[in-house]
């Protein structure tokens, strides 16, 4: 029933190849000012795409910072249940880039994969649907279900104006599930269904001390060196086995039932080999798996402040900056944990210095029943097109939009990725395995046709 | 008998200020190599004024990095005394450029100052002696001893070619003294004479984990995050207290004699006005000036890795790196100090990550005998000038030629600055007083005359 729509995908590799380039070569940076018209640009993109598949009501629909972009195709009648498809349309930053071995935005194809910033996370995943839903209407003329899809420019960002979009549009978005393909599976040969997913909290710390910035021999000794100051509040949040010491932490995290914790044991621990890391760090009594999936982290992402420059500059910096984050597991509360870190903060910071925390965006953890009907839907098209069972995994980044739907749309959530583990996610040298990017296609296929059949 | 020299100096204010800004709209600044045909270019103007002034042998004399400019004047006979006069054309970076309220090398007057990068650290300074040469020789034809100008390039990366530079040209460099106006005073009614400097050694700590960066939702809680490790570490060099806890770090430090106890404990204490801060830092059992002076410290200067650009990313950087420095004091052999925070580093670095200290430069700390005639002429110049006796400091900063000075020539040192301790030195909006400025040149004057008188 699906042969002439895996016929067609099967026989428009070049043309989707080309056409997947053309859109990772639009810098969408969110987080760059400079590139707000990047984001306009990219959009655009997506809008005469969507209209030429034969989607309905394509639009830019602007909120307070990058617009999501809607399309539809509801003719599959009322009875037909209606999947909402996610993806997004912003991508990470490029830095550093001398370490990209082709420019980030100029798609480059080498051995069997597709080298772009965007490949895998999410603009090479999203338009997997896209050339699904293509290939049915080019094909058979109708899907099997309706279909909406909501294309966000703002998740590399904390997905920071989508919820007031999504509760400004309940009845617009309205379904019966949503799809999401911003996941990685472990190999080629073994796809995975996200059925957890942590939640995150991004916040920035400031220490000040002098007015400006001071030179250390003058100064050395007898001005508290912020940079200092900054290592020791960070060097207390961790203790030397890698648990996170702010009081009350961990209060609210459940711990993993018996199946559960068996399902996260028995997962391929390819940790060392994915990173080249020398040895593994972390709770040693979790395992690995238990650790990035069921377990709340503390981060520090980069240190602002001081000379980073060519060569030296003996400076006493008047303030410093860490890029902070955490990753926090279901029934950890962002508000509750925000406050213990605050406070904290506030307690250990000496009065030699001045410290402030910004918290700059925030979602909570979530998970899914993996009986679902479109979780089960998924893994029959994985089964379908990667010849072999998903298995069911816990991960440790965050899509706020998956607690999104579920708070606000009441849905059950389906993550079907298609990307690798070492696909190089916001890192140099990003990347998508092209068997994988049209084995996703024919999967997506199946999955509309699975879930029709099942709903 | 300087009353025609100092006369010209009075008379010609607006010509020196204006040849001033010429020479600090030069953006020499050592430590990144785009600047280098700016190295080129200022040492070409300097031999062009040298010789409009009547120095004679006027050479730019290579080194391994950026030249020495040299030139002298020895028409004062056999007999008379020889004074080496050093100086560096040489600046720190700029960054960050946006905290200038004028171009850093767009020199610029507003009220008493002139705002310029150099303007007193130290181009403005080595000026200083190139006008009172200059309106000793139009006004009289001689100078009152011999003279002899050795200029360098590099001492903001640490001097790293002048030991093999001085060493190479002993019988050129040979003198009865140097003279060196590269220190502050500390208010415009109060000179100073620095008699003892801290030295530096400058290191870079890596600490390395993974291969690649690394998503903090995939690995968050299973690879060691540089930074986080990079912060224990640096958190673990200093006690709160402010004591540096390397072992053996203060044990070649000589305890202050009773009477410069009483002279550091003496001088202004104005280190919160100067720098802003709410409350001093550092070994509460020392005086400031002690600690500035006679302590050797630890500092960060900024760490590198990781997201430091707008917004966020959530990143676990494969490495992460500091650029430290240690100020060390007489007695303190920066090898050996060294040598004990490389043992130190390794012996506190977990096994999760991979550590390495490079050393890139280093001089040691300098005293200098209070009743050398050098110093004493000084001491009598700044009387003539500034109306009022020198201060006696040991100064908190590393003039590395200080050192290779006595050790390599043999010369006693006399420190006389013209500078202002909120001159900004190595920060933005870097000034000099211009009263400072012209009573220095004057100073200069009366230097020379003394110094012939009492040799």
């Amino acid at each position: 029933m699906s042969e002439q729509a895996i016929a067609f995908i099967r026989n428009n590799q070049a043309a989707c190849l080309a056409q997947l380039k053309d859109f990772l070569s639009i810098p969408s940076i969110s987080t760059q000012s400079e590139h707000q018209a990047d984001m306009q640009k990219t959009a655009a993109w997506l809008t005469a795409t969507m209209e030429a598949i034969g989607l309905q009501h394509v639009q830019i629909m602007p909120t307070a910072k990058h617009p999501v972009v809607y399309g539809d195709w509801l003719n599959a009648g009322p009875d037909a249940p209606t999947v909402l498809i996610y993806g997004h349309y912003d991508v990470q930053p490029v830095e550093p880039l001398d370490l990209w071995e082709s420019p980030p935005f100029e798609p480059t194809v080498r051995g069997d994969n597709l080298f772009a910033r965007g490949a895998t996370d999410d603009k090479g995943q999203l338009f997997v649907h896209l050339a699904a839903v293509n290939a049915l209407l080019k094909t058979e003329g109708a899907l099997p279900v309706n279909v909406k899809f909501i294309l966000e420019g703002e998740e590399e960002i904390g997905s920071v104006n989508l919820e007031a979009f999504i509760s400004g549009h309940l009845e617009l978005l309205q379904a019966d599930c949503a799809l999401v393909s911003d996941t990685p599976i472990p190999s080629p040969d073994q796809p995975a269904i996200v059925y957890g997913l942590r939640g995150l909290a991004l916040f920035e710390l400031d220490v000040r001390s002098a007015q400006r910035d001071l030179h250390s021999g003058q100064y050395g000794g007898v001005v508290h060196n912020p940079l200092v100051a900054l290592a020791h509040l960070i060097a207390k949040m961790h203790t030397e086995n890698g648990a996170v010491t702010i009081p009350g932490f961990y209060d609210d995290v459940v711990p993993l039932d018996d199946e559960e914790a068996r399902l996260l044991d028995e997962q391929p621990e390819a940790y060392l080999a994915e990173t080249g890391a020398r040895k593994l760090w972390g709770e040693a009594e979790f395992s690995p798996n238990a650790r990035t999936g069921a377990r709340p982290t503390f981060e520090v992402h980069g240190i602002v402040g001081g000379y980073t420059g060519e060569g030296s500059k003996t400076v006493i910096p008047a303030a410093a900056t860490a890029k902070l984050s955490m990753r926090l597991v279901p029934n950890q509360d962002p508000d509750k944990v925000a406050a213990q870190f605050i406070k904290y903060v506030h307690q250990l910071a000496p009065d030699t210095v001045e410290v402030a925390v910004r918290r700059y965006d925030w979602g909570p953890a979530a998970l899914i029943d993996r009986h679902d009907p479109a979780v089960q839907a998924a893994a029959a098209a994985y089964k379908k097109s990667f010849g072999r069972q998903p298995l069911f995994v816990r991960e440790g980044g965050s899509i706020p939009v998956v607690t999104m739907f579920q708070q606000h749309l009441h849905l059950p959530v389906a993550m079907m990725g298609f990307g690798l583990t070492d696909d190089n996610l916001h890192a140099p040298n990003e990347k998508i395995h092209l068997p994988n990017l049209y084995r996703g296609m024919e999967a997506a296929i199946h999955f509309l046709k699975e879930y029709a059949h099942r709903k």
